[in-house]
């Protein structure tokens, strides 16, 4: 078996998730439905929302089932645009947000004329407060990454959200790479705020903890203005209609809830054996370097510049010699593309291209680490020869 | 343990289904990494793809994973809206569609100007192919039910399809209600159209075939032009971007076939079920009256007008009896409204809100039957008393 460092693409199903899926699907009927099986139907899901609710510190009705993270930043951000004051236009977005924030923004721009303020990253992938404050006045929206799906650093929430409630501006936190793995607070970062601006939208992902694939939720606050992406049914405040997937819910808050329970001793462990990795390759490989902020990020991710080796190169070796990482780059019709995550921290665009993804979870074990570690020097020594540099050149 | 007659509403989950789930929820992996987990998933990913294309008579390409019915329904008709042709501004509306069909259209009325052209239903509830062929000319898009989810009469898809062909416009099908109950056939129904118009969509959802809810698909043919409600990632040829479900769409391949291989008996056993349910109950209640098609009609379904008696009322006092119906109705804040469909089909509002739902599936018994028809005497006498009327008087 392979080891499997890209825990970031997507975390193993815990168990706990796949009895709680289990036990749920064996109940029967739709939870709109007014009958007894409705009405039981109904008191699980509700139990769910109210469990996603506690470990996400809101209230229950503000949780908003989805099918995922893409559907809930894409609800976010539509949604708030729809319902926006009809003078603001403005957008205001950070260079290295995940492509689902950069892709729906992109359809605001071309279809609907939004304009869209950029917020540069520092060199370490930081959202600076002070230069997400700049922005904000008279836009329509804001969006952040709580921590970056990429390199990995954690952006302060909770001074982003307060500039965005000076401005009077509403906010959405893509919290999808950040929960489960720090501290995700929707009441504490809302603050004082009220009414439709400040924090008022916040996204994560069911698969990101160990909990199924196509169940996410959106916490969206009470007051908050957000219209619907879909229609029918007036299920979830007619925010979000559907007939409503029990099973999917239920796991999610069993995932979520073993996931934060075990926070803290996760944390230490992921970072101690995250660091050797990386103090290991680091001490391997000339001249790689580590990417983000080297305090301030997610304790399983590693995200390394491997200079004059192709990361897609290195991905390809790695993975023949049985370790599974990432780009982080989207790669699209098989065209490496360097990673705007890396190029807005200041990197060329070829260093953007020299990047790999090391990202560890629930099942990384000390022997993975080894693995991993014994496989770097050979894999970027091919690497570098394909790219027809000598091991010491710089790219 | 009750007796569960709303398999419209959902119908439990197969246990090949959960066994597929279960099975598929060991994988580990995001199907769009490029590594061998990647890989490994992708290939699960698309052979259930393959099989949901075979059941539906399409090209797997053409299968689009979504959340659920009401996503497949709203992502055909905006995304059929947007890439519209500019001059073009009218849509094709039957008027007994599901809500998710009628908000949508709904919202692209208020808020993008879409003009709406009514389709009357005859007294059976069958959407004519010439009064929709009326319709046509020079539409933006038309979309039909394949058969109703409420009353269960089934229109002549391929007729609708072929009018839609010949006045040249994009035609979506909703065939949620309808799949797994009779011939659900892609490919037989577009016929030769090709291009962006004639049928280039339809909907279909696991639930109502015994697969897990939260897992749909949109059928979109090759050449249709369908823009996405979503963006990020660029998933199933960017139309519904985001981490797929494979567990999900594993779980709706085995429903899909079971039903499908076990379509024709069931179809004559809960047909013959239905038919004792409806009869005895027309013997047994005066004036009781069966609504829809008496012979096109799914076979699980039937539909009854009380006259006299609140369908509301008479759900409760059959829940009370251990029967779980449905009145077929949107129900808001518990105000009960009178069906839509029923209207359509040239009752009164009063009569709209005197019927019921009582749907048969997969886990029906003989004794479900028997209970239930025990229990509507007293109930119907029961729901007239409760409205103040003598049981033999006419609403």
């Amino acid at each position: 078996m392979a080891v499997y460092l890209d825990h970031a693409a997507t975390e193993p199903l815990r168990s706990q998730a796949r009895d709680a899926w289990l036990e749920a699907s064996v109940a029967v009927g739709n939870a709109s439905s007014i009958h007894g099986f409705g009405q039981a139907a109904r008191r699980l899901l509700e139990e769910a929302r109210e469990r996603v609710a506690a470990v996400l510190s809101c209230d229950p009705i503000e949780v908003v089932f989805t099918s995922g993270g893409t559907e809930s930043v894409n609800l976010a951000l539509r949604g708030l645009w729809t319902s926006r004051a009809a003078d603001a236009t403005a957008i205001v977005l950070p260079d290295g947000e995940h492509h689902a924030t950069l892709d729906t923004v992109e359809a605001l721009r071309t279809q609907d004329a939004a304009q869209v303020r950029p917020v540069a990253l520092d060199s370490l992938g930081r959202i600076r407060p002070d230069a997400f404050a700049r922005e904000l006045p008279g836009a329509a929206l804001a969006t952040a990454l709580v921590a970056s799906n990429e390199v990995g650093t954690i952006s302060d929430a909770a001074a982003l959200a307060r500039t965005a409630a000076e401005a009077d501006v509403p906010l959405h936190l893509d919290a999808v790479a950040a929960f489960g793995h720090i501290d995700v607070d929707f009441r504490s970062w809302r603050g004082a705020a009220s009414g439709t601006t400040g924090l008022v939208a916040l996204s994560v992902s069911a698969h990101k903890v160990g909990g199924p694939v196509g169940v996410g939720a959106l916490v969206a606050a009470r007051t908050a203005a957000i219209a619907p992406l879909f229609h029918g049914g007036g299920q979830q405040r007619g925010i979000r209609p559907g007939t409503q997937d029990i099973p999917g819910a239920v796991a999610f808050a069993a995932a979520a809830e073993a996931a934060v329970s075990e926070r803290a001793e996760e944390a230490a462990r992921l970072s101690a054996l995250r660091d050797r990795l990386v103090g290991t390759i680091l001490a391997t490989v000339p001249e790689a370097r580590l990417l983000g902020d080297p305090v301030d990020r997610l304790p399983g991710n590693s995200h390394l510049l491997f200079p004059g080796a192709s990361g897609e190169t290195l991905l390809f070796l790695l993975d023949q010699a049985g370790v599974a990482v990432s780009t982080g780059s989207a790669c699209q019709a098989g065209i490496p593309e360097p990673s705007h995550v890396v190029t807005a921290m200041g990197f060329s665009p070829d260093e953007a291209r020299q990047v790999l993804r090391l990202t560890l979870g629930r099942t990384t074990t000390d022997a993975d680490v080894d693995v991993a570690v014994a496989a770097f020097p050979a894999a970027v020594e091919r690497a570098r020869a394909a790219s027809g540099l000598s091991s010491g050149a710089r790219s």
